[in-house]
């Protein structure tokens, strides 16, 4: 584990398990939701109003930067803590996920993958290293390997083969990491192997005798469902180490979270708190509403006058809907704030209860509340 | 005048004043600018960011919210400062110049407007007595009486029908306030006449019949060109009342409102600021630049570290051209409150300056800096 990188855990309340993460940039307090800056910036807030909401560290994407602006110039910057005036922790992922999502001309082999952008056609090659020094450029604090996250459903030879090349590709992205790395700074390993519990306990078991200071199990909420995710963090999570932060990439839905933490994960980043704010979607207690809807247009009450968000407490329903329907910038930048205030409240509420040892009431509550079925 | 609502001159240098309005809402330090809330929202700004830039007042248009979410609504919903939280003094147009330059077919009479909504093409009528039953369904304020602003150039003969034409609505706007208006509201008779001497003079000495708290000068940055606009000021200003407030509708860009205040005026209104910020343009004390310019990719300065801003003071040019470049809604929220921080900052050293009694070495520093030869 890297010097001035740590994980404690504090509290367990069955699988859920409350901890801090301690880096050079600060306090991470999990369960933690992580905002998704991919470019550099959490669409539509500024950072002061990321951190406000309780934010202790935000995503940036890999991909995305090294394209635009360029992780060379970002460095140059002074690194991407400073370029998108966010002092606090950041974590960046590899880069694979979103080259195989976004990119044109993808060509994977044992290298790396080659690729083209899909900004301007320029072509590009990540590797585990190259990957490895983008992320030290940028000067991410939390750092994850290259890994490939194949679709599920897939078939168990291939899944293994992938899952395999992950585990080749940790190997090299852990040397990298050694070479560049500065202090603090951490490398977290991906679990991968689909959605079979010997591919997923094989990958695990070889990911350890690498000894990263975190674990992530990627290669989920990829299509397979929140019943089948929730069975394979069954399989996964017990296995992994209690002393080192456990990380589901990708996820979620404040349902998918809560089952998640009940399952023993302790970090989380998704894009839908922003991404369907700026669509005219809140999250509420009581699950999400569309404030573009007509019956909201009188409708004189705030989204949650609990929250202690400006978004959430200061504006009315009717005038969020009118902003929506007006197509004012103010509109999705209100939602956006409400609905990461939403989530940070979310993960507060779970960091509370598992200090004492009433999750099990919480999430009978959030079941109650939302009408969530499956948790 | 309306009690609670009076106008104070503090200070005077040359033409150049310094006062502040007293309204039930708050003081409102002239000169002053007045960014522009067309919809009920300054545009990609949360209103406590407007009120940090040092805005004292914001205008409202009567045309965009009486279509949209419409004037009853937002009465039922408590008047436009709840709606927008902005619990301080809002100024609301008349309706009448959006009218004439966005709705569909139109049709003037010596009644008022018929018109169409650009929104839905609904027909609707705007009188004076509508208009001013409209501001006072808001709350505005202050509101301004229901004119006609015909472009430059236009004939003599039609410049004094429309002139008498927006007398007449004066008074009607006058009697229609007296009987709606709530202790405090101000209703400002507006000065009309195009390019005509003799015709601004006339409209001046009809309006001040009707005694006026204030009064506004309409009908100019019609295209006539600065130069125009200034000789027009020159001939109307001095003949304006000393004792109330000068509004200069429609102005400006910062050269057009430092020369206004050179030449008496005291309020102001664009959408310069907030409509260049979101396409990339920033004001700064060199004059404007356009931040999507390659020149900015990586220049590691802000804006203006000068400004009490986090905008024009945390993120470099770098990140705001990246921001732009990448589609980001950030940009446009960041170049807007810049932009408005700008403004108001000039605003506030022509306070300074006349308060100190040395505008003339103000305007004389504003014309060596941004190069500006018209002034």
């Amino acid at each position: 584990m890297s010097d001035g990188f740590s994980f404690t855990l504090e509290a367990s309340d069955g699988p859920a398990r409350l901890g801090v993460i301690e880096t050079p940039r600060g306090k991470i307090r999990t369960p933690a939701f992580m905002p998704v800056g991919t470019a550099g910036t959490v669409k539509a807030m500024p950072p002061d109003n990321v951190r406000a909401t309780g934010a202790d560290i935000v995503l940036g994407n890999t991909y995305h930067l090294m394209l635009r602006p360029g992780a060379e110039r970002v460095a140059a910057l002074g690194g991407l803590h400073k370029f998108m005036n966010w002092p606090h922790a950041i974590l960046t992922d590899s880069g694979g996920f979103q080259v195989m999502s976004l990119a044109k001309l993808r060509k994977l082999t044992e290298e790396g993958v080659a690729f083209q952008s899909h900004i301007d056609g320029a072509p590009h090659m990540l590797t585990p290293e190259r990957s490895i020094e983008i992320q030290c450029l940028l000067g991410a604090d939390i750092q994850m390997q290259l890994d490939e996250c194949p679709a599920i459903p897939i078939a168990h030879g291939a899944a293994r083969e992938s899952m395999l090349l992950s585990v080749r590709w940790a190997e090299r992205s852990r040397r990298a990491f050694e070479e560049k790395a500065a202090p603090g700074q951490a490398l977290f390993g991906i679990v991968q192997g689909a959605n079979y519990d010997d591919l997923r306990r094989e990958s695990l078991a070889r990911l350890l005798e690498l000894d990263f200071p975190g674990y992530a199990v990627g290669g989920l909420a990829v299509g397979e469902g929140r019943a089948e995710m929730f069975r394979v963090l069954e399989i996964v999570a017990p296995e992994m180490p209690a002393g080192r932060p456990r990380y589901l990439m990708g996820v979620g839905k404040p349902a998918d979270i809560v089952g998640a933490v009940a399952r023993g994960m302790d970090m989380f980043d998704c894009v839908a708190p922003t991404r369907s704010g700026r669509h005219g979607q809140a999250w509420t207690r009581r699950g999400p509403i569309n404030i573009k809807n007509a019956a909201f247009a009188d409708d004189p009450e705030p989204l949650d006058p609990s929250l202690d968000c400006p978004a959430s407490r200061d504006y009315s329903k009717a005038y969020l809907h009118h902003l929506f329907r007006a197509g004012e910038y103010l509109g999705p930048m209100l939602l956006t704030w409400h609905n990461l205030a939403y989530y940070q409240a979310l993960m507060a509420g779970m960091r509370a209860a598992i200090a004492a040892g009433r999750f099990g009431a919480f999430v009978a509550r959030f079941r109650e509340e939302t009408g969530e079925t499956i948790l």
